[in-house]
């Protein structure tokens, strides 16, 4: 068994590690980019942290685009390809939370090449797009769970398709990752809370799911430890740093996780929910969707969902995975089920279909492979009840 | 504090990993140069394995150096610089301990720009040598210990010069790292001691020295454990695949480690002896040179000297790193001191001269900042005699 570790993205971490955003940008050019939502990086401050820095360093030519919203569309992004096309931009800069890091990372394959995003969804590795250049992106999180600043993954919706699906290719990593504590402070307790579970779902499915890589899962384990012991901490007290700066480390890790051994059913599931409903943020549906799909899998791969509970605190054994990720969920005050989330069980059949049509290559990496489509079916029913 | 990681190596790693390398080599372009020793490689079978690897992936144009010794010099680099220019190689494997792969990698930066090896010893990084472009290089080690598979180091040895001096640039990381224990199963137990006392050391020495990155820390940590525990029983049963697959590890890990946080003293008094006694196996005079060195340091750095200690199973009182290193030197049959390698007292003052004038920069590094040099030349004259 050949394990392969691989991540081509220069990670600076700590708390003011802003500061050296401007010290990178330098080496990529003179004319940047910056990607981020409409307000949260104004509002926290780090949009000017990051401007201070790369003014500090000689860059004065800096456009902002500044209409990416949570699961950001293909239009936006290539929207803001155009932009980095026509005004010849040397460098991208993505702020924010996992929207604008997927965004930034995804206008830079589109506005380095040709067509739109959604050419480059599923498009496979082996024939590189273009094997020398693409134009250097910099990942600034300002949330810790999307792990975003160091995968290859940008996750793109299409609001006319109805469809969210992952761009994956190594030329999507950024060059860069700068990941500030400091950054993180202002998030609420919700956000905190939602990003979080998505880092810990992160963590679980590489860990759990039929992939194999013993370096990869040594990542996702000291991420589930961390976000078990920090993620409450965070959340109850959003001026502890160190509980921040855990959490940021944890987001990473587990970021690391996936971009080697991918996610699950979790995430499988998850995607046509906020698809049809783009107000669900990731990380609510995934809470809505872990108990039940952990129910369905966790005999699967006992050894494993054995020691997730373990470094959740629940003792060793597998079907403890269910309880601890209920009881936290609980603590943390995020969505029980579906129903709760405003997903309407009209749709159940859709989102069941969605997931065959667009997902089915993932029926083989989560721990169980589901005989028929029904057992889909059967666990959105579950998820929209909130019958284990 | 801001901590950077950066590891821009593709690593393969587990039993059989050879197998890859020629798919690996084949992105890399159509004629290969592998540099490797004059004897080892051909004779534990790992030289054939490679080549069967390419072959079967359609690489047939392979060319072969075996002239590296163990302290490669800067001719050997040089005369394989020219022949990688002369017959306009795309790509070179180093396949071997250390010495060869620290040889591939400075052929690679020497045949990729001008000049010779010497012109890029303490080269300094900034304006990188070549932007876009050096050859691709693929290290597969044989021994484990050298770390030079996922590091930016080649430590090149002048003859002529009695010097012994470092290319550090990044430019100089390999591409790919091949990582198979299947290829260390041959060496001898004084080999697998020596070169896992120096992936101990280079652990050592990351962790304690001034430099500080948590994230590079929690390598070094990890392969302390390891060595601990895995290096006496590769030792005692050379078959023990599970002990070699640990140590594969370990190395890789200690490697990372230095490649962040660099050494301290007991490289820097280390790479005169071996300059002037080419003989003199790099990790037999660690084994002589470390007890004195840690017994002048670890008053300078409690609290990580204490954690080495716990880590080799001696408790946590920092004076204990000290036992811990001269008992395992016992036990693995090391040198103990510089007289049993032959080294002559009357060399020790032009070896105190040789740190001054060559690698003065390591007094800021090493936990403990000399006062005078006379400490230097104290310390070569304990570890001359084997007095604590």
């Amino acid at each position: 068994m050949v394990s392969n570790f691989y991540l081509p993205v220069e990670v600076f971490f700590g708390k003011g590690a802003t500061q050296k955003v401007g010290e990178v940008a330098r080496r990529f050019g003179f004319k940047g980019l910056i990607i981020t939502g409409r307000r949260s990086s104004k509002e926290n401050g780090s949009l000017q942290r990051v401007l201070d820095s790369l003014k500090k360093n000689g860059l004065q030519e800096i456009l902002i685009y500044d209409k990416v919203k949570p699961n950001p569309t293909d239009e936006s992004v290539n929207e803001a390809a155009r932009l980095a096309v026509e005004e010849k931009v040397d460098f991208i800069v993505g702020l924010g939370g996992g929207s604008a890091l997927d965004a930034a990372k995804a206008v830079s394959i589109v506005s380095s090449n040709e067509g739109s995003v959604w050419d480059y969804v599923k498009y496979p590795e082996g024939a590189r797009l273009v094997p020398f250049y693409n134009r250097p992106v910099i990942c600034i999180p300002t949330t810790s769970g999307t792990g975003s600043e160091v995968d290859r993954y940008s996750v793109i919706s299409s609001p006319m398709r109805k469809e969210k699906l992952v761009v994956s290719h190594s030329l999507n990593y950024p060059k860069a990752a700068v990941i500030d504590p400091l950054n993180t402070l202002s998030m609420p307790p919700e956000l905190t809370a939602i990003t979080g579970f998505d880092a810990l779902v992160h963590a679980l499915e590489s860990l759990t799911n039929r992939a194999q890589n013993f370096m990869a899962e040594e990542y996702a384990i000291k991420a589930i430890g961390l976000i078990a012991r920090w993620l409450p901490v965070a959340v109850q007290e959003p001026d502890n740093l160190e509980a921040r700066e855990k959490m940021s480390y944890a987001a990473m890790l587990a970021g690391i996780a996936i971009d080697h051994l991918g996610v699950a059913f979790i995430h499988t599931l998850e995607h046509p929910v906020s698809a049809h409903y783009p107000h669900v943020a990731h990380g609510a549906g995934l809470a809505a969707l872990a108990p039940y799909i952990t129910q369905y899998n966790y005999e699967y791969n006992k050894e494993k969902y054995a020691l997730f509970a373990e470094l959740m605190g629940y003792g060793n054994e597998a079907y403890r995975a269910v309880d601890a990720l209920i009881n936290l969920i609980e603590t943390l005050g995020l969505p029980k089920n579906l129903k709760e989330l405003g997903v309407e069980e009209g749709i159940l059949d859709r989102l069941t279909e969605d997931v065959y049509m667009l997902s089915r290559h993932s029926f083989l990496v989560n721990p169980r492979e589901p005989k028929e489509l029904d057992e889909i079916r059967e666990l959105y029913q579950r998820a929209y009840e909130g019958s284990l």
